[in-house]
């Protein structure tokens, strides 16, 4: 198991963490001041301050990614809306592109208008075979332009809203169906977060692989948790055994980085510095 | 596929659901006013009237139990804890008894202390490992009482502090382990809440069968949720396929009952009389 206190190298910095306080560009200023190589951008984010301008700046400062947050939200009620969720994919992994991102992460969606509060269809199953195809699709282009897609299965209390992908278990599957070859275009991104609880973690991160670990996220799970999206905890403030699963993942063979994300009111509303710094110090310490 | 809008035989009332608005004699009564003929009481419910007086009252009233809530919180730091939960577990395995009910449903618990927003332990293998010998120690003495225990997998939102049981194939590769002879000593609880968003449910419900589905509840996923304990909705109210998942129920040859458990901080802001009402009017037209 690798030791981190010494491999700042190894840490990236999922920017949703501190997205309420600066626009990415000031976010990555601050990120290479803190030594910190390595990132992982939301789309809005890069949005806000323009692709190209945002693939100058990490190129200049020298900041790689560790992947680009996020594709996905596949189902949609009619023809239109499913062809318009592969359109947006196929920009989604230009941009990743652009990026020089190692892989595009996707957030597979769910119930269509679910995420807007107004479910306009209460079938997963429907959901989840749309995914299916979605990922297939998107995945023949992302081949041929070289991005690996990475499936990120979300807790299951966001089954409704965001990912009707809701274990690891079931993502190793897609990817075994789409890409039996394990031929590294398909994978997973595995957040602790929404896997902690999982009786199945241990054999089905084995069953994953080095080839199927694009990428390992953390944060922690509060006692208690007071909201379902934005109550996330840094690093050792909860109850996820990170040690022992990163242990697991690096038992694979993993050699990528480990980004924190975390999704909080309360982190959101401290001051970037301090963010960035208690964020450096639990990766030492406790990731 | 049973047709419930004129068999109000089939459904019960989890007492919970109304907890905040009355004692369990009154509600009791209630229930029998509205023609119920069934209910799943807490113990604290009971232990606040009386054990002997809530059994005589549904005898002389000719109610029924469903089950009987709750056994189990196995986990504990200690010896001396953890035989406290067995001499616990022995005490509810007898209420239940005292109360004909047909069997008693275990949430198992976990990490010691979350519950009460303190865990003093992070290690959610060995919660398992002690819920699994606790389990065991609990059916040697239910199996000489003649009393089934329910294993209720809890929805992963609520593995921290109330159920380290988080899937319906979890609760049933235990249910394999200490009762490989599906003798009907052990089983399951399912409710519709927890398990809804399993891409395994279907297969798994189907590998229950009715020997081992002991219990089936059902409530509604709101979107959004905004609490992860006291925000179920109504059947009819949120997104689960309800019909489809009692057509996979029922498919088995499970002929028990349908009961309604709402933790609702909205729903026990209402009259008593008003949710009755309305619990056994979706019972009719959604359940």
């Amino acid at each position: 198991m690798r030791d981190l206190s010494q491999r700042l190298d190894l840490f990236s910095l999922n920017t949703a963490t501190v997205r309420k306080q600066a626009p990415l560009d000031r976010i990555i200023e601050a990120v290479v001041a803190h030594g910190i190589r390595s990132i992982d951008p939301w789309r809005d984010q890069v949005q806000a301050v323009g692709l190209d301008r945002v693939a100058r700046q990490i190129r200049d400062a020298g900041v790689r990614l560790s992947g680009y947050c996020r594709g996905g939200f596949y189902p949609a009620l009619d023809a239109q809306g499913l062809a318009a969720a592969l359109e947006d994919n196929r920009r989604a992994i230009d941009e990743a592109t652009a990026l020089s991102s190692p892989c595009l992460v996707l957030v597979v969606g769910s119930l269509p208008g679910a995420v807007a509060g107004k479910p306009q269809s209460i079938d997963i199953a429907l959901a989840r075979s749309q995914v299916r195809d979605g990922i297939a699709a998107s995945l023949e282009y992302a081949r041929n332009v070289g991005m690996p897609l990475a499936i990120e299965p979300l807790h299951p209390m966001q089954a409704a809203e965001r990912a009707c992908v809701n274990t690891l278990e079931q993502a190793l599957d897609l990817c075994d169906e789409l890409d039996p070859g394990r031929t590294g275009a398909l994978g997973v991104a595995l957040d602790a977060y929404h896997v902690w609880w999982d009786p199945k973690l241990a054999a089905q991160t084995k069953r994953a692989g080095a080839e199927r670990l694009l990428a390992y996220h953390i944060c922690d799970w509060l006692v208690p948790t007071r909201d379902l999206l934005n109550d996330r905890g840094m690093p050792g403030d909860g109850i996820i055994e990170l040690r022992k699963l990163r242990r697991m993942v690096e038992a694979t063979g993993y050699q990528g980085a480990v980004e924190i994300e975390i999704f909080s009111d309360a982190w959101w509303s401290r001051p970037m510095e301090e963010v960035l710094e208690v964020c450096i110090s639990r990766f030492k310490s406790v990731a």
